[in-house]
């Protein structure tokens, strides 16, 4: 083998110029760790598809490198392609308490069992080959997350992973600023930093201010409260027990991924209930309606949801009633704005009053804004640095934040995935690039959607599709049935069946046409057909269904 | 025919638990009015639809009543639906200067020629039957925009319009509020107003701050510019053209709609370019950067609009270059978030420097938040009140915002579409309800695409589709050719032979079954196929395309 390279080589795979499936390499002498393993939600292009993982043929190809995966904490977006990418290679997971509690749930749904699970706590070090990563405690909108610093005899690489700068956390445990400043002081060789709320100015205001909003409501209504908030926000859930508690009201808890995660959370003891508190949905009607407190997943307005179910009266056991007071408890994912505001729209419908972000502060970030972020960047003062997790345009402006800080340009890489950085003691620089992309998850398919399928998806859903059939006779190609025309997607059949008819006759005249010209080629005569009745489509409708010509022989 | 009726009727067909198809229709003394007639952008779930339009059954049942369509000021969604509602019936349209030149330019581009069109002026009044029309000048996000104050013997029906409250507006010309306080002084009977930014606090910026971002933008930067805006925002324009003539640049303008409202803006009157400052793009070359400023269309990111093509280098004339200076002067319509994101991370990897809203204050909206909204209840003081424009969160909130001024709950009528709500000199109440709903256009269908049409659209967007054809012989039902299997937007059918080839199997089975049981009828052996079809791809994948059998004899 010869000597062992000396070169760090960081190489993200994930979550960079994009929001989601988070992952990055580490490569130290010839041994590697990756860091998170997430999954996206589709682009509105990607019809049909359910999630979006990365691409990881490289990490395929150099397996036997791999030390482990670890986690800097339990949200999909780092945690979400575990069970895609741990049936491709099967290596050591290392995360905190609530992060693996969460992958075990996932791992038991994809019928993993032979995982090696590993937790590590907060201030602790872990030595993986020729990387010791010591777990930093950190803030963000789900407990026991973690920033990474890896030591290497090159020095020490910071992955922040998602956070921010809480001063009154609910769990009293403090993002461990000291020993960033410590390492910082000591040298940071790179720091790799979350964007997300890069353009934000000041900062994100802390959970603590929730509990307040929550006190207000909870104490000013003798209504029934349903709060709608991520399933993984456990200091979010926290509060609401706390209010609830505190205004004697009981708690229901509901929807598939809220009842799995509150439960984890409080085996592992990141949430704490008081004895009998939670009661089962059965028995919500045993209470007054000033003693009872709903949590339900849907606060992105998500159709599956317990907070849409309600609202649409889809809802096996619970329905919004006129007077209920429902807090939205949650900003809408960009994307999910229109869907959010239908929910509220059926909300107040119902007769509810519902309670949402630009009316009261029942949401804050658990991301870092600028005044963070400079925090941030002065106390680990890093050589090199990489902006992570976000679209370009975050990377961008987190770049110009720490320009704007006084770090060297060209100490900043603003790279993407799939580009490698190599770091020696004496530079660091863009080293090639390795296999990166997205893998369209889509049912049990993994990979087998891709460009052609999506793009006929698009068409089809854009304009419909007309099926075109003949059956021709062996002997002379002349007609033996139809044709027939079927349409789906593209107009109202019975009220177009002059279109049809005439359709048809365009149909019949072309083939015709190929018959005098002695054409039996059935890709001339399906082309034929496909471009009559595209010309006769459009001049008809300004339309252009799929067209799929299917000719038999017999 | 007896006595004329002596109530007014109020009859919104658009606008109400939704953004967009303004259309209002007053009724008295058997004559009507319309106010306003626009159009909507279809939602996500209307595949393949281009705009949609208010259901107006009503009112050709009633068209020998109605007097005029009345404009209240010239965007789409006041005036969009005009050219389909105007083939079903032809009544006079009023409105002010440019209102009606963009009605012009699109009645245009529908060959509809025999309009009568009408121009008003802002303080003038026009008596159509019983109703005297009374143009108020008013502020918003283009101009030349009115309020209505529709006098009738009973009283006064204020409409106002979309507005907001620009104490220095960019025309000197002031929202009338003068008037409107001496209209409420001598009592006003009905008030509709905008609920549009209710939710916001406080007040709207006036425009004229955006000119002040501008004038530091342009005398900061020696850069070419681009400014994306709405075309229609005229003011937002004219301060771009102050902007540029001051800081010695000449200006091009990009992009179909930006070209055609700016010359009819000019030809108007309603913009003023000093002379030989426009020149056409391909001059472009003979200036340097620092002296040219592009304005273009595609502020909402829209694929087809000039800043997402200049972004995607798929514009034949203009490209963003490095170093170019790009301002969004809009702020991204709910639902299209992620497409201006997208084009925003695109110019940024081009190199420009994007200023957005996020970033500095080059956007200000055109509807007046809380604080305005209270002086016009102030000023107004109507009897009764239909809050309009808006989702029903909006509705519902701006009806709040009434009660709390000290409207008495029952005088507020938070009402749907088709909901008709009726006056006389004693009461107000709601009375019954005509049809409403929307229509959709598809390329040249007007109403032939329905919930069917969209249903199959979105099951072939999830999913794709599998045709199966089969040829049975007519003598006794056997196979003559085929099955056959032809599937899109499912799965690539080369990656999935083996798929393909047992899904034959799987159908030629479910046909020799019902040969077996002497089964002929078409509809059952369709069901056959569809059923085991179904049952065997979902297994297989876990995905439910759609499935089409086609059955042929010979």
């Amino acid at each position: 083998m010869g000597r062992k390279p000396t070169k760090i080589r960081v190489v993200p795979l994930g979550g960079l110029k994009e929001i989601g499936k988070n992952m990055t390499v580490i490569e130290y002498r010839d041994e590697m760790i990756i860091v998170d393993c997430g999954l996206s939600f589709p682009e509105d292009e990607m019809l049909g598809i359910d999630i979006v993982i990365p691409d990881i043929t490289y990490i395929e190809k150099n397996k036997d490198k791999i030390k482990a995966i670890v986690l800097t904490h339990g949200h999909e977006d780092h945690i979400g392609a575990l069970p895609y990418v741990l049936k491709k290679i099967n290596v050591p997971v290392y995360g905190t308490r609530l992060t693996l509690g969460l992958v075990e749930v996932k791992l038991k749904e994809h019928k993993l069992t032979d995982v090696h699970l590993q937790r590590v706590d907060a201030g602790t070090t872990i030595q993986l080959g020729p990387f010791e990563v010591e777990y930093i405690k950190s803030s963000h909108s789900i407990p026991d997350a973690c920033a990474i610093a890896i030591h290497t005899s090159l020095g020490v690489i910071l992955h922040t992973g998602d956070f921010k700068i809480d001063y009154t956390p609910i769990d009293e445990e403090m993002i461990d600023l000291q020993r960033i400043a410590e390492l910082g002081k000591k040298g940071i060789l790179l720091m790799l930093a979350d964007s997300t709320n890069v353009e934000r100015p000041g900062t994100t205001m802390s959970e603590k201010n929730v509990g307040i909003t929550f006190e207000n409501i909870f104490g000013g209504t003798k209504s029934r409260i349903i709060v709608a908030t991520f399933a993984s926000n456990v200091h979010r859930i926290q509060q609401i027990v706390n209010a609830a508690y505190k205004h004697n009201r009981k708690i229901v808890i509901s929807g598939r991924s809220m009842v799995n995660v509150s439960s984890v959370a409080q085996e592992l003891g990141a949430l704490t209930v008081p004895e009998g508190l939670i009661i089962d949905v059965n028995d919500i009607d045993k209470y007054d309606d000033h003693e009872i407190v709903i949590i339900t997943t849907g606060s992105q307005g998500e159709a599956m949801a317990g907070l849409s179910r309600m609202a649409t009266s889809d809802h096996r056991k619970l329905d919004i009633r006129a007077g209920d007071t429902v807090v939205i408890s949650a900003t809408p994912i960009p994307g999910n704005e229109k869907t959010v505001s239908r929910v509220i729209n059926q909300l107040f419908e119902k007769g509810a009053d519902v309670i949402y972000e630009s009316l009261a502060e029942v949401h804050v970030s658990g991301h870092a804004c600028q005044e963070e972020l400079k925090l941030m960047h002065r106390l680990a003062n890093p050589k090199y640095f990489i902006p992570v997790h976000g679209e370009y345009r975050h990377l961008k402006q987190h770049a110009k934040l720490a320009e704007n800080l006084g770090m060297p340009k060209e100490n900043i890489f603003t790279i993407q995935n799939g580009n490698v950085v190599e770091i020696t003691k004496d530079y660091a620089k863009l080293a090639g690039n390795v296999p990166s992309g997205h893998v369209l998850v889509d049912g049990l398919g993994v990979g087998d959607v891709g460009n052609i399928v999506l793009r006929d998806r698009k068409h089809l859903a854009e304009d419909g599709l007309m099926v075109v059939v003949v059956t021709l006779t062996k002997e002379n190609g002349k007609i033996a049935a139809g044709p027939d025309i079927i349409s789906r997607g593209f107009v109202y059949v019975r009220e177009s069946e002059d279109l049809i008819v005439e359709a048809k006759q365009v149909v019949k005249s072309a083939l015709d046409m190929c018959e005098q010209q002695n054409t039996r080629e059935w890709s001339v005569l399906k082309s034929s057909i496909r471009d009559v009745l595209k010309d006769f489509l459009y001049t008809k409708t300004k339309r252009r269904p799929m067209i799929l010509p299917v000719i038999m022989e017999v």
